[in-house]
């Protein structure tokens, strides 16, 4: 484990500024800016685990805006906020809003006055909610330039149709420290498999960020879904573009068992079929609940004919030496446990679970170290005054 | 702009002392009270804009109560609490509530052991909402006599069906900005007109907060609504008798146009019928949902007979050299954007759009200077120490 | 009144150490830990009363699990939270879950790794609250144990099926400062009553929790309840053994009459048959709103026959002196305020409700002073820093 000073040091040698800047999709930011939130979640990490204090802001609001449900993300941005001195106000529209214009532009300046960041979770409409987010980002940039605003706070894309920056960071930053550095990711191979689950209209961020992340550093990626479990196309279309230009691999494989052969890290997870959360961004902008029932009707009578996706021990025995790592984002499916048939079996995920938590728990650090790049102005010496300061508390 | 230097010296020569005293209407305020809150909320925000704290509590809760749905307000409450040091609990009672008796009397303790203000929200029934907020200032009144409390929370007024004291008073530090100072709207005309708008039910608070408040600063108030659409009669009395008082004057106009000619400030806002507010009242307190739908409908087929009350283009073009300045509260009712046919055409507001955010951004501020002046000992010392330390830090 | 310096003194004479340890259930603490949490409430108390902060922490959450309604009980939470520095986040799941196994374990894991205390209201279902704060607790101890999370946050139970901790011992805590102190307690005869209430499944746990702590400290406990309304039995043969223990007395009497001859403390307050309890739990596991419906209607028709356990100025007067101290946990169902027909009569409420009030005063300090004990490793050197610094300030 890398030490507090050896973090601080990295972080310091990275040429990047974040400050000003937006969190809402890993593959618009440089591969230093990445590098930046890893080592400053796992430095907040660490602080923390020493009982040390990384509280940069005496006052502010740390905005929510939650258009799904949500336990784990909600969590990790609570704490996060708290961690760093901010205190979440959550705008609670109700769930199934689409808006735009002057509803957006209006809301978001209200809500801002004293915020710092804004945090947005918007995963159930695809085409909408990166969409939506750049609206708001879009708004406060307004609001700051015309004197509406005394600050500009920061939009952190807390899951949207596109990406699910917060997780990824974290399964990255699980992964560096297991595998011991990002530079020791070159050349492994990750498995990102669809998994059958009894449930209905999963959003595709969680493959979809894994994928446009994890091509960027030489990873050797096998996508496996049934036949109508696409991805949005243009996210695949990069990360086959980000594995060739990293020295990597991307490939589709039409099997969890192929995908599986050799894998160093496996993350079998569920998502919704493509063409359904297409049919489904309309019906829910309608509010059509006929039609909508009537497609979660079809779509899980589809998924049904895939109960054979799951993790089981036989696949894992197709992994390097038995032993893939097993990721997940939480809740998995366990077959038997959470559900009749699902995701992963109860003795895969049970030898899996305790390092389940542990991926979890980067999150609440990874999101600190969002906000923290994108609101400090002076990373640096803020940063070197924390460690001064709490190495004498 | 005045500097932070002089908006203190201003604050500290008022002579006025708000200490322990909650804000439930303007009216009741001494000029000087008002003046007081205006010049402190002005500083917070300049101290804002600087990044400079003005946290003055290390713990305590700010209670709130919101009877009725609330964004704006909600998360100026929150940031005002914020800022001061405090954290937001709400007491969330479900929406329609109307008790009285033992159960506020209790409430009201049990909510304030530690709170230092408690804001609230009651705007839906008319002769009910001002009169909830003074059972529950009279119960932790009793409560802190009593030794039950350690401390009187203050009793902020969040909208009432009287008042809506921390918007008229965002609104005035709007004007006081816009026109230079506080004297300098002497004389100024501003017509506070009824507006079409297809939604129903809408509170009283916001016109008669304006004509309660700017008829104390020699204003020149036009106030016009479509016959049946009157404000409540003593509210109306008292800002005839308050413009008297200050050299200003109080008229009531039968059309927009009218009000609007000459004016230098125009505040077209849609509110309910007098008539249908005072029968909604039994209906909603008897629960009576039949009742209800029945008002609504009749109250939305009369509104639609005066679709014509809308700020256009023609109308503007009536004020000061077509240059009047707009006020709204938000969110407005914008024909052709939020709604059909609205309170405000869709290019008159777009020009205005960011003014009335600016407007809109006092608030928070104001609010924090109602917490602070009812609930700080010595104002003076206090902010004079927020001053200095903020300077050198 | 005890000063400052005394309670401080009082308490760091004593032998225990609450580190690292939850509050189920007051009858697993030694005397020493409850008289640690009596002192501390009232340091913390008293320290308020003075206007001095009690903050001790920087920076934290304090995770909320409410499975029943609850203002009180969150406002005290809250303001505890607050009070250490803390912020509430609160796991809102919905109010009729019943969840065992992997989503407790996994769930408690997720909200914890920023958390200093989980606090947990679960007292709808006999034999599963108590039992679903041991999972959780078991749950953060393993994710402490094995690396998930930096800190345990102690659990503290906020009212289960089988006890109500934070609810005695302020009731404790107001006995206490209503006799002189602990020892004066010894052979004051207290009735605790059942009594007649219009509504319908209230929890076991208020006299459970008052039988199961006072007869640890020599008082004389009569339990009075009409047939059918038996509390769990574990907890009435405990109440028994402690009694006879700590040299007090406890019996059981069929009448509310009974009960109150000669009492000095009376606490009379309405609970569910336990039969109807028992016969709950499966069918609110089954949600069978049908099954539910019908107990209901059985439990509120034998409720009707005890019409006459009414607390009323007759009864009253059977106490020592006419003068028995009245107790409630709030909100009592008073005759002809809150209900037509209930626990106690308007008059016999009046004169004692600032009384409650106060009681109900205590809560807020009695859990800010549990999470102290658990959390802060070591007391008297953070709390002698506390008084001293609070001192100058």
């Amino acid at each position: 484990m890398k030490t507090l000073k050896t973090l601080f040091d990295e972080l310091s040698a990275l040429d990047c500024d974040g400050h000003g800047k937006d969190f809402l999709l890993t593959w618009e930011k440089s591969a230093d800016e990445l590098r930046a939130v890893l080592l400053l979640a796992e430095l907040f990490s660490e602080l923390h685990r020493a009982g040390r204090p990384f509280r940069v802001f005496d006052t502010g609001l740390a905005v929510s805006i939650f258009r799904d449900n949500s336990t784990r993300t909600r969590f990790s941005f609570a704490s996060a906020a708290n961690a760093l001195g901010l205190t979440v106000a959550d705008l609670d529209e109700g769930k199934s809003q689409i808006a735009h214009g002057e509803t957006v532009r209006e809301t978001a300046n209200m809500i801002s006055f004293l915020a710092e960041v804004i945090g947005i979770r918007d995963d159930m409409y695809l085409g909408e909610g990166n969409r939506y987010m750049r609206e708001v980002a879009a708004a406060v940039e307004e609001g700051f330039a015309q004197g509406v605003l005394h600050q500009r706070p920061a939009v952190v894309n807390l899951q949207c149709d596109l990406d699910h920056p917060t997780q990824s960071m974290a399964d990255l930053l699980h992964l560096v420290r297991h595998f011991g550095s990002l530079e020791n990711l070159r050349g492994r191979k990750l498995a990102m498999s669809w998994a059958y689950s009894p449930s209905y209209g999963k959003p595709l961020s969680v493959p979809q960020g894994i994928i446009g992340l994890l091509t960027r550093f030489g990873m050797d990626i096998t996508l496996a879904h049934p036949e109508g479990y696409e991805l949005v196309p243009e996210v695949v279309a990069r990360a086959r573009e980000q594995a060739a230009a990293s020295g990597g691999r991307f490939v589709v494989a039409p099997t969890m068992e192929e995908a599986f052969r050799d894998a160093d890290v496996v993350y079998p997870k569920s998502w919704a079929p493509y063409d359904v959360m297409r049919r489904r961004t309309p019906l829910l902008r309608q509010n059509d609940r006929e039609g909508l029932k009537a497609l979660e009707k079809e779509c899980l009578a589809n998924n049904a004919r895939f109960q054979s996706w799951e993790c089981d021990e036989r696949k894992m025995q197709l992994t390097r030496g038995g032993q893939a790592l097993y990721l997940h984002c939480l809740p998995a499916d366990i077959s038997g446990v959470s559900c009749a048939q699902g995701e992963v079996s109860a003795a895969v995920f049970e030898r899996a679970r305790l390092g389940t938590y542990r991926e979890a728990g980067y999150k609440p650090f990874v999101i600190a170290a969002m906000i923290f790049l994108a609101r400090v102005r002076s990373p640096r010496a803020v940063l070197g005054k924390l460690l001064g300061k709490s190495a004498k508390g």
